[in-house]
């Protein structure tokens, strides 16, 4: 059994706290949160405590923390949970910044901490069997990914102008299942965005449509496709070619119910967003967590992946506006 | 080259009028048509000349007639071609009595005529490679056939009043397709209908809905169900169950283009009616007929096959009244 | 908050106390089963006390049961709950004897207990989306049902000898979604079953491969097939057939992946069994139970709904031998 | 009835054949190719006469030429066709140099001649239903295109060495339909190619894996993919998003047979190649063309389309050296 610290309470967080809730090898005894009544909610659910970070992180039965808070306070936490030897679990991205995720780094390193990065799309039972079955060979060697991933609906002004922008926020989850499904790391990386949805896009010199190509040392080459509004619900799909086919992977469908009408046939658009679409993968990562905790084993995706998609994030701004490839140094 | 005559312009016979001038092994000479205006519109199409039975018939240079005028006069033009040793494709029925059913049967028999009953479905590229994978042992031994058949749209009273019953127009090639799926000729069969749809159906002693199970010796089983009225289009699918899986095979759409909307997934309903759905079905029993009276082979579907799909019907219609497994006794 | 007392700690038992630990409104306090070492499995996951009938019962701070427990102990622990003033959940059936059945149905109602009737299916997703908007009108007036239902796997013989038989013990889930989905109740019943599986079957009586049609007093119609071995997995299908369409609801596959080789397109088989596949029902159906004791409010399936589909089963079992619609007398 | 001469007899050739014998308005009189037998085949086949391109352009009862001979004689062949006042159906591309092909549409421009040219994909049944709707506003403003187009075996080293190379020859139609979807011209593309099918397409200086991205004057974007080599089959997807939905097509199967297998669940893979792929659109642009013709009217898809889908072409190659967006000039 292991004890956790959550920080942050929010919708994340939250979703968190039910899956520790439900694990059998997991406990959750500590919620930081700076806003009362978010924590509050949680705990009446599960019977956390309520506390500050200085209490959670001192006290050594904690054997691992959730960092589900703002982005802001990400490597912050990270630091002090490694400095401490607690097993970390960090939402993405670490920082906003890539010197302060390198420092951050460094201090996880230094401490030896354990340390898991919530690139939880990794965990989606399609997207890990597609990637198992790329693993095992069953297309041969591979030559094309293609990443289609929508949200169902733009960000308010104020989350836009609040956040890190749609590549950092958004795309850094495809630029992770990029480098996850080519199989080889990205040397250079195209992109292109424009702004067709709402104007304070735009207006926050930021994009709502875009398209990119990423490419490697060998020329493996990699498209996605993004868009911050798809009204028919959250649209994220795997194609990936290889030498002997194709693997791919589609959305999730709230029922099988098909309507045969006298205009149509219908079914379910796809679930809503991230929380419906990637409810497995949110147990399944920390599964995976813990699991790794116990067997004191590497997570398989750790820090470095959370760095190296920042770093892509960069070329990927840097390219929007040069309009050429642009070289990838991580 | 294989001259033919053509016995009938409506529907049916325009289809396959068009077949034969498409066909390269094919050519149309005669048509005969007591109705000028149909004969003529197909005539003006293919280059045919419009003649009387008589004169096609002993035309030596003919050497096969399609029977596709009025059910009524399928066994004398059947007898009257056998005589005159011409290869003969017969629309189903050969005749809606089992009486004469079976002295036309016998007339072909005696003449050493080639004769194909018009089951189209056994043509249809989807069911034809279904039922070459069951027997080619793809599912093991056949279990259990599932055949849903309903129609777009109602006959008019005054079509259904003027024909030999939902039965003996519709569900025939039900009958036949169970036949052929089985691998065992039924033994026993239990019918029920109802009157759901249009209450002329009722008036004229009539099923507008109806539902099947049919039974061979070794215990096979096979349901069929039945309405003239489905809106969204003809519903043509076959399943089967065996030892080692199910093989199935669906209807067919106009285009493969799917409407993601912010309300639903939708996709084209199925093609209209047999002449859409089964179009490549036509041309493919006319290529099998063509290519037997080429090699002189028996075709697969023979007087045989029209002459006991009738005697189910006629069981159907027994057991539908008495409630009943009706024995079938071929 | 509802405290449980579970009886049975099998499979289905098991699955119950997983649903009673998620539920936010649920607590497992005790287990009752005569198996020590079952018991002692799920009191260690969820800390749930082991006791006997006597103790769970007596304790009056236990406000529901579930029973899951070997079916001929069903209608004891049910009358004796009902007696305590318990809410009961007891898996289906009631009693392999009607009289029995009957006998508790006059206790539960006289004590006056909440009772539901373990029908998972009617807590599916997907069919009870299909039956909400059946309810809704969206295909107009129902006229026929086709309720596809295979097991993936026979029961070893031994089961089978101590079972209730095929029908009653499989068929009767599809007899229950059959009455749900006409919408009136059936009159009229038609079976026929075969031994193509397993020998075994035939030995105790029973049938391995069967069909059924039933029938409404208006002529409504349905159709179930079974099989007790579909290699595939398992196989659990409803369509049902209006004036204004089709609505039809299908199996459910662990991923989405599909993999695009040289020889065909393959996707995942559906999920094995009834676990894995209504998963979710079980849990839904739990929801509503507590909903419901805590409402005070008849659940949607009870006590009358488990009698009525062993009645069924009852008519199924004399058509089988007779071969002929046998009257349904509720 | 319109009177055809058909330069070419190869396999392009055959199904202009085929499609013109099919047609009740069209009639093949000559056929032009310098290769003897390949032109017997189809005059045996049609009754056409061979006779070489001084004969049939002389003869003014020929109202229209099919060019679908070597790419290098086809703006000759356009050329004098237009001089003699034929309707001129041209294969694409008109020519490989950008200044032949400006001086072949300068002369048919001169000349008033109707012109067709052969991007056949734009009659594909299902492409041509989603240009409708897409039209017709169903998806609202255009956002972004993706094309997928995956040929199933890559050309020999012959055939790729004396061709135009992979974007010229393949390309050229995603070209086309990019244009023709995205609903204004495209301002800038971007391409990058790899070597990963076979040695020989790096030894001619060619790709065999390429990816591609256009973009319009208001910022909408298109992504191709293509590979010369797809093992399951000739790959040809469309996908548009709009702001108000997505509308998708996709390949077309052999058949609706699905197999359900104790491994998994599998169906057909795509038909082979362009002939199956296209068949429909073959016979559909010829369609219109003789509609164009008998009407007068300027075909949907003409001489400077085939024009402009070259000059992206050229942007391709210069881009997929340079690595950045290439301007478009046409």
């Amino acid at each position: 059994m292991i004890d956790f610290c959550l920080f942050g309470a929010g919708l994340i967080g939250s979703v968190h706290a039910g899956n520790l809730a439900r694990h059998p090898k997991a406990r959750l005894r500590y919620i930081v949160d700076p806003r009362p009544e978010a924590a509050q909610r949680i705990a009446a659910q599960t019977g956390a405590a309520i506390v500050d970070t200085e209490t959670a992180l001192s006290d050594p039965s904690i054997r691992a923390v959730m960092i589900a808070s703002a982005t802001k306070t990400h490597a912050d936490l990270a630091m002090a949970a490694a400095a401490k030897g607690k097993a970390i679990f960090c939402e993405k991205p670490i920082d906003l910044d890539i010197g302060r995720t390198d420092q951050c780094l460094a201090a996880i390193e230094k401490a030896g901490a354990l340390f898991q990065i919530g690139f939880n799309r990794r965990f989606d039972p399609s997207f890990r069997a597609l990637k198992q079955r790329l693993d095992a060979g069953e297309i041969g060697s591979i030559e094309q990914v293609i990443i289609t991933s929508r949200d169902p609906e733009a960000e308010t002004e104020e989350a836009l102008a609040g956040g890190g922008g749609v590549f950092r926020e958004m795309t850094i989850h495809d630029f992770d299942m990029a480098r996850n499904l080519l199989g080889e790391e990205p040397v250079e990386l195209f992109a292109t965005g424009s702004c067709l949805v709402l104007p304070y896009y735009a207006k926050h010199g930021d994009y709502d449509t875009a398209m990119f190509v990423l490419r490697t040392a060998s020329g493996r080459q990699c498209h996605i496709n993004n868009s911050v509004r798809a009204v028919y619900g959250y649209d994220q799909r795997i194609e990936v070619h290889g030498s002997n086919g194709m693997l791919r992977a589609g959305n999730r469908m709230p029922t099988s119910v098909e309507a045969f009408g006298s205009e149509a046939v219908s079914r379910d658009k796809p679930l809503y967003f991230f929380v419906e679409r990637y409810m497995d993968s949110y147990y399944a990562e920390l599964d995976h967590f813990i699991e790794c905790v116990l067997a004191n084993k590497k997570p398989d995706v750790g820090a470095s992946d959370g760095r190296k998609a920042m770093i892509l994030c960069e070329a990927a701004l840097a390219s929007a506006k040069s309009g050429r490839f642009e070289p990838i140094k991580f």
